[in-house]
């Protein structure tokens, strides 16, 4: 397929660099002030090397990248609140054009749900976002194959920087800040983590799994999420929590209506007690036992992968 | 759809009881020695009482089903080594009628791979075996939509009562038979337990997925794995692991030509080390981390499930 990649920060990059070897063709990349277009294919070590001296990636507007001959979207710009834009625009000018979107970013399917589905109604194109959701490859596709009637609730750990933070804790006895700044250290975390700390992110995709079992019975935004991050957890609530073979993780949920963020009590031995930066969800469900979907993708390589893998699935279906 | 189910041991009875609720239609059910069938829909809680007090589900042939007017067909006769029948007949007769086949039964693809993929590619119906793969949901399409030659290896928990009795002699100190016969007696495991703790069905499970990685260019078979299963793992070995906070498990690999099944020491809390009668798949990626699947999908309930989702993602694609 010939893609457009609309946001060049790292996660953009690596789908730029690995799309040839999936067997795709980048037309366009977009970063936040211009582009670079060809509908031919463009040689993207070029372009990145281009942006990585001038800072920006090409001499077209950004603008130039929605419009150019792409079969599907990739959307990888930052996630914002409220009206999720821009991505939620860019969205609407590819199915308007009736092509596919793949989504990294997770803002327009967390808050805007019933209006990126009827724009995808009213479309040839549709629009995949199984990369928004922890880094998994087939949890969407899997509830929506179930059926979401038959999910009786979806909880699990979302975000990879908070769980590294509270394995790092727990295993070596370390405070918060000491963790939080390796981790930035290491470039796990960004330089501002509030997103993931504070639960926010876990949040966003909260509200994907709720808007995803709804089905469209009902609507979901952050507002309806109850949200409490990981900045207040001391080292001594850890170690005792340890000593009983337990430990601490940032739980995310979704259940009917009831949408929460909090740090839990698990069993160390638990499905749920993913160490590191894995993340982990794990499906309820009605008639059957429980499915777990694990992954350590955290890097910008694994997301770019898992959003390939959602090009891809557009051919294979 | 309309479904004819092969097979009415627990899991074919378990499809037959839930079909409705996932919105399918059962017109047929055989049993090795009849079969009830009626193109409008059998009354399922009849046949099965019909089953339960005669030993038989009905008056015609076990043929008659696999001749009913159904669009899937549902494998979940006892699996079979070698020619793997009579189960590849059955998908034989359902794909020249143009029929989907959904697979409970692992036997025809561990091995014989490319003779089911010939009759597949000629028909206008499909083959389905996610729920083939330690009652998984995901796992094949997921590996297809990575693009298999992205897949470096897989590796798993395999099967749910090797697994429930390496983790009971772990946790309580207690030998292989008293285990053993704890799991009979809660139905857990069968009279006969060879297959599980022998180890042949993880290898089965290998053959399964090293097929699918292979996608055509080379056939696996179980003569291709070696394996070795629990039945000489002694509590000592268990108890000097545990010491170390690890734990033995029976892990399938498919990796290239190397299919194995074996006891393996591993961390207890690796993601590998699921407890009682959940599995695991774990896929390697290229250019990404690690994915990992888990079930607690033991139940013929579970299995029936994942079956129903199966036959759900033919309708969905």
């Amino acid at each position: 397929m010939k893609l457009a990649i609309i946001g060049a920060g790292t996660v953009g990059k690596s789908v730029a660099q690995l799309a040839n070897s999936f067997g795709h063709t980048v037309v366009a990349v977009a970063d936040s002030s211009s582009s670079v277009v060809n509908d031919s294919g463009i040689t993207v070590a070029e372009a990145l090397d281009t942006k990585q001296e001038s800072g920006t990636i090409g001499d077209e507007d950004p603008e130039a990248a929605l419009h150019a001959d792409y079969d599907c979207l990739i959307e990888v710009t930052p996630t914002t609140l409220g009206t999720a834009e821009p991505a939620f625009s860019h969205i609407e000018t590819a199915l308007h054009r009736e092509r596919h979107v793949v989504l990294g970013n997770k803002g327009p399917i967390a808050q805007r749900y019933s209006d990126v589905q009827k724009l995808a109604d009213e479309s040839a194109g549709t629009v995949q976002f199984e990369a928004a959701v922890g880094g998994s490859y087939a949890v969407i596709s899997t509830i929506r194959d179930i059926g979401p009637d038959r999910v009786l609730g979806v909880r699990g750990v979302f975000n990879g920087l908070a769980n590294f933070i509270l394995s790092r804790m727990a295993a070596e006895g370390l405070g918060y800040e000491h963790v939080l700044a390796e981790a930035q250290d290491l470039g796990i975390a960004e330089v501002d983590p509030t997103f993931d700390v504070e639960g926010t992110d876990s949040a966003l995709t909260c509200c994907i799994l709720a808007n995803v079992l709804a089905d469209g019975r009902t609507e979901y935004t952050i507002d309806d999420v109850e949200v409490e991050g990981i900045t207040g957890i001391q080292g001594s609530a850890l170690k005792l929590a340890r000593e009983d073979g337990r430990t601490v993780r940032l739980l995310g949920e979704a259940r009917g209506d009831h949408l929460q963020v909090a740090p839990r009590i698990v069993p160390e031995n638990s499905n749920l007690a993913v160490t590191g930066s894995q993340t982990v969800v794990e499906l309820d469900l009605r008639d059957a036992g429980k499915l777990n979907v694990s992954s350590s993708a955290t890097t910008s390589r694994d997301v770019a992968t898992a959003i390939l893998t959602d090009v891809n699935r557009l051919e294979n279906r």
